[in-house]
């Protein structure tokens, strides 16, 4: 479900669950884990890449609606706890946004160090409110962090899906590559960062990022629970049910756009 | 002094206090209570809007002057009431900017959730400086909170009016529109938001805004008393009689104008 | 090693350590000195000025690598006096870059209340990093207050120094001017800050900045001893004499370069 590939001290972590990597309890839990152990396997920086015109289509909705309460909650560790490892990486990650990134594959690629996303007629941002799930807290820090209180709330709230050329303006993404170019990007911001001498980028990063990985470690706590609260309520499970059926459809589209692309 | 006119679920709260909607401690005191009732009146969203040319002309200085401690230290909680009314509101307020909005008018659209401003010949900012009245914690607060901290401190600090272009420009508004659009324009953002399922979108807001609201209530203590004992300082004094004479120049100034315009 | 300039009520504090002003131990503890005592002085505000072609090349780093323990802490204190001089100051101060500002001469101007650059083929930026040493928190601080959190990141852990157009488009710096009208063009922000009344504009600034001026309080004091540990590292000195080969190489070529440009 993760493909490493090693170009020296920067590796490539690439989602690869088809068709649209959407993000099971066991792929979070494997992500999370390839982070962790990446500077021991001997990588200075990291790629995280999704597939041609998908990066990821979010949470796996349909697997989660058949989990019963512990089961839930279990998942939800599991994606904060990819999260987590990503924010609080011990060496820089870029994202390469190969493609459509809605709601969780947005949340994953806004927790990295740098975001390139590919060009064409792609979408990104936190759509999870528009199907009726409220932005949890520790999403909300890491659209403030990127993009400011006024933007990142406006982001939280209103749900909107940005176009590439529109997340490049607002800071939700920092560049943008032809679509078959996007991986290479965010490997040569790699080969830069890593110029920065180990213990001083290290330390650096520590000063620079202490506050979010705190923040997201304080929070990660209440939003599970109220995560997990809602998650079992007659209404949201009515939605969920409509949101699966639309995502059959959506899926379905979107791995054959992703074969046409 | 407020009227309010009922589209559906998107109310709008019009200042209505000729010439130039100058912040009266009862027209604050209405719009606070107005705010408040509005989810149990129907309504999901507000659009908050002034008069053809002026979205308001600031606190209502002559008035306040009449006052004494007692009487100055009421009408500064009503002037914060109705700033934490439209910070805290259960629901979405754009704010639709019509015309000049110096200092209080400024903070009250800056306590919204978005904002519209007229094209033309208007300004807009926070210019309580320059004529020695320091600007208050909380009005730093929503200037930061909406510009970040090197524009929102240069603007608290420099009482810069701005034009409507330099407005968009730092983020002190979202979007500009037309004089006579300006109002629609604050509908459709608010058409838009409440698209977002109910229970969502207020959860999500109180997520993002929550320590933007701690802020306001944690600070507005302290901003009276400071303002109160500042007011009753003979220097004060004599600005506020100069700025009295001023005002009267320029609100005549600003009626006409608003036929005219 | 400070020139103070006399017009009016605003005063130019010239740095003036030939070649390069290099931040001395010495020029340090002057320049806090000579910033405390402005107010008395008469000033209402400041520039900060550089030489032609040089506002600062940063730490004296050969001076500094001849302290002992004791000695090089003492150093950092008066950098630190210095920044908080800056920051905390009771007037207003406007960096006037007259050229080059890598490291401690882009910390310095950072610490100002508004920049304004050279023109032309000169370079700011934080590039601690790249020569092995970590950026200390309050330096941090004072990035991301000015370019926000995602963009101060990026400059902290980076290193990269910008040119004077990629300095003032993330906010690094305010205004650009031609490499002869900087310390003019800082001159004529100050005129105008100082239309501001005084005791609004003291008790504004305090308002906005205090959150800035106690967090360079709070960290100066961890950052002090980890970048003392730091200093007397193996890996660190074999660094900074190869630095300090560089520096001398680089010194001559921009003294010859202030003296052409």
């Amino acid at each position: 479900m993760i493909t490493r590939m090693i170009h020296g001290e920067i590796h490539e972590l690439r989602l690869d669950r088809p068709p649209v990597n959407a993000l099971s309890p066991d792929l979070l839990q494997m992500l999370a884990a390839e982070v962790r152990c990446s500077p021991d396997r001997g990588a200075r920086a990291l790629v995280l890449s999704g597939g041609e015109g998908i990066f990821s289509g979010g949470l796996d909705v349909p697997v989660l609606m058949e989990l019963d309460r512990d089961g839930f909650a279990r998942a939800l560790e599991h994606f904060f706890d990819a999260i987590e490892a990503l924010v609080a990486s011990a060496i820089p990650v870029a994202a390469a946004i190969t493609g459509h990134s809605p709601a969780g594959g947005a949340v994953l690629a806004l927790s990295c160090d740098w975001r390139v996303m590919a060009e064409g007629g792609f979408t990104i941002g936190l759509n999870e409110v528009r199907i009726g799930i409220p932005v949890p807290e520790l999403v909300a820090d890491l659209a403030i962090r990127v993009a400011g209180a006024r933007v990142g709330e406006r982001l939280c709230v209103s749900g909107q899906l940005l176009s590439p050329d529109e997340a490049l303006e607002v800071g939700f993404v920092d560049a943008l590559a032809p679509a078959g170019e996007v991986v290479a990007a965010a490997g040569q911001w790699c080969e830069q960062i890593i110029e920065v001498p180990e213990h001083a980028l290290a330390a650096t990063r520590w000063v620079v990022r202490r506050d979010l990985i705190e923040k997201i470690r304080r929070h990660r706590v209440d939003d599970a629970r109220h995560l997990t609260d809602m998650w079992f309520q007659p209404e949201l499970r009515g939605a969920m049910q409509k949101l699966v059926a639309q995502l059959k459809k959506g899926m379905s589209a979107k791995a054959e756009n992703s074969v046409d692309g």
